[in-house]
């Protein structure tokens, strides 16, 4: 056979230190967060300092890192992009970020930082040697290891497999998926056993009941359109904003420091009075992913104050802007849980919960074109009953918006080289 | 944007038209296999006339049609595989095997059947030439296709997605994974559609528990282990009863409809006795896959009479032998259905219903060596619940079996050139 028991325990070690580094970090993160001490300009601070720290640390642990994953696998060689030094850049920036109530999301920093345990276990360990001197394995290794960071930022083995044979750019090769799943299953094993400890909380899975196929069906298809349409809107965006940014030669805008002082200083003085964006994202996802009235749901009151439609469509727009301006930071980045919150107001918007799940798997699946989000979305629903509006949404979504754009991490990349 | 008008219509007609087919072929089918009035002599007249009118009409429809449906992914051109004469070579030899009472799969014929509509779709209509000129367009429409057929057959668009992603041989290419999407849901639209129809039954869900991480972690990685072996073994008794019989040169096993005659007559005369053989594939499913003990639900008091661990063990060893002769057959079979039925009662001899969801998944993964079926096994079942025991259970499965055979589907295929 071709299983060498070397290649075994390193995936096996893989996942489980995948598992056990992001569950940590998770929960330190969320306990951080939920102390709200933090003034604004304490708030700015901070970030200016670590934003400088990241510059002569490491420019590596910038932005959203799935970019930069999808390069590596389609074979271009990064030198520093696997070093110690962007994991611990990585590490800082993303707590601090968060703490600081930007509207990022952790996953392909959790993604990057077990690339960097693959790549530096296959360099640094004797045993593992075969694996650090053979090309082919070790892009393989890379892509277990995302599969594994995928698999544990939101509880999907499967989603994390298929993310990551998504984000191999052209041509998968087959016969290793089995290896990104044996690393997955060490993965959520691992992340099952910390489930048990009793600081941790489970995540909550949805209730809706079977679903009969119906006329509703136009409404599917209407909104993977829009969030299509949205998708697309977002990408053009960001370019724009890249862009311009770039041609105006403003030094208000080009330096980095300032630029990120007024992305915070507009957030915060927004976000402030407004209740309804205070919340982590999980607990949005919650609140919409639901079959009941947002009313009737924990933190729903807040949502329906003064009205539900208003919260809900304001919520939409400052999402969207707030997003886009996390983006052009130089920070750690990511777009998987603020788009998925995104999608799921605005799919919420429409109706009823059902909308909100197929909103957010379209927004996501047009933005990253990916369909793997399908899978991830069942899998943290802890439901496949919306299979049948799910599918409709989303490859209606993913259809159209090719047509529209290209993916946001090509559109990253091109910007970054 | 690349995404023609004609692709775009192409791709929907395909799903819709597969979906028809397979719905109607399905309930026609089921409707003849209730009336038993078939018997022993009639079944082995009709199965040798079928097997005489193929043998002339056309060779290609004999076989599972997933190992050369595999081929033609690969780039091997099988002139008359995809013809119309293999078309109904193929529905008029696996009609008349299901009456026989056979232990066979329709699934490849299916996914058979949407390539030739694929095929000749793309040859025969004017509006359609620039995909019948383009050679990569084909591959990417009929690997739409198997997408199409293997979600009509088991209700599954993802699974179906990826299994057609998990066929083609060594290298996808990941762009065309949302053609697939999009056959696939014109393709469970229809299938939505027709289940609104009085006539048609809906398939029964499953009711599981959420499942709680504990220590029988450790049996499903056991049951794992053990399908991997069963999966080896089968595949090792295939490989040698069709070597054996191209060897001894005995007449009585080459000539055709001998072999066929005998075969049937063997499988006849030890299902007659045997209550619990009787049942379709689905009903068997129904029965296992429940969180129930097998005598409190329908049909179950049939495999507790006398002993339920009697009957399980005596259901696998002749469900074992049965595949494997009807594999052997020079007629349309499969392996789909009747693996899952033998997986669903070897795991279900461990103990309750979690294990015979597991131990189908770990046994058709293993022998076919893919993991698309999981992500099949919870769309049929309508739950997830069941993620963390099927993913650990099939990765120790599939990670072992690679270690000791090939797939199915290649040794299938080596026999065949």
């Amino acid at each position: 056979g071709n299983l060498k028991v070397s290649n075994f325990m390193f995936l096996v070690i893989l996942g489980a230190s995948t598992a056990l580094q992001q569950l940590i970090q998770q929960f330190s993160q969320e306990q951080t967060c939920t102390q709200r001490y933090v003034q604004l300009l304490d708030k700015i601070c901070m970030l200016d300092i670590v934003q400088l720290h990241l510059e002569y640390y490491s420019r590596d642990s910038e932005g959203s890192s799935l970019p930069e994953m999808k390069a590596v696998l389609a074979g271009v060689h990064i030198s520093t992009f696997l070093s110690i030094r962007a994991f611990i850049g990585k590490l800082v920036g993303v707590t601090v970020a968060i703490v600081g109530g930007l509207s990022l999301g952790r996953y392909g920093s959790f993604v990057h930082m077990s690339g960097v345990i693959a790549h530096q276990m296959s360099y640094r360990i004797k045993f593992f040697q075969n694996i650090g001197s053979n090309y082919q394995l070790r892009l393989q290794v890379i892509s277990a290891a995302i599969a594994a960071g995928t698999c544990c930022s939101a509880g999907s083995p499967f989603g994390g497999v298929i993310f990551a044979l998504e984000l191999t750019s052209t041509y998968y090769m087959m016969g290793n998926m089995w290896k990104g799943l044996l690393c997955t299953t060490a993965a959520i094993i691992t992340y099952s056993l910390m489930h048990q400890l009793p600081f941790v909380k489970p995540p909550k899975l949805t209730d809706f009941e079977e679903y009969t196929f119906n006329h509703e069906i136009i409404f599917f298809i209407i909104l993977g359109y829009l969030c299509a349409r949205v998708g697309a809107l977002f990408i053009h965006i960001l370019t724009k904003i890249i862009f311009l940014r770039g041609k105006l030669k403003n030094p208000l805008l080009l330096n980095r420091w300032k630029w990120c002082s007024i992305v915070i200083l507009f957030i915060s003085i927004i976000q402030f009075p407004l209740r309804f964006l205070h919340f982590p994202e999980r607990q949005v996802w919650n609140v919409m992913f639901n079959s009941h009235q947002i009313s009737e749901v924990q933190n729903g009151q807040v949502w329906s104050n003064p009205n539900l439609e208003l919260v809900l469509l304001v919520y939409c727009i400052l999402k969207f802007i707030f997003i886009v301006s996390s983006l052009t930071l130089p920070l750690p980045n990511g777009i998987f849980a603020p788009m998925i919150s995104f999608g799921a107001v605005f799919g919420r918007l429409f109706d009823e919960g059902i909308y909100a799940v197929v909103g957010a798997t379209c927004v996501y699946g047009s933005v990253t074109k990916t369909v793997s989000i399908a899978i991830i979305i069942f899998e943290v629903t802890g439901q496949i009953t919306l299979l049948v509006p799910v599918v409709i949404g989303l490859s209606v979504a993913y259809a159209s918006s090719q047509a529209m754009t290209m993916s946001i991490f090509d559109v990253l990349l091109e910007f970054k080289n």
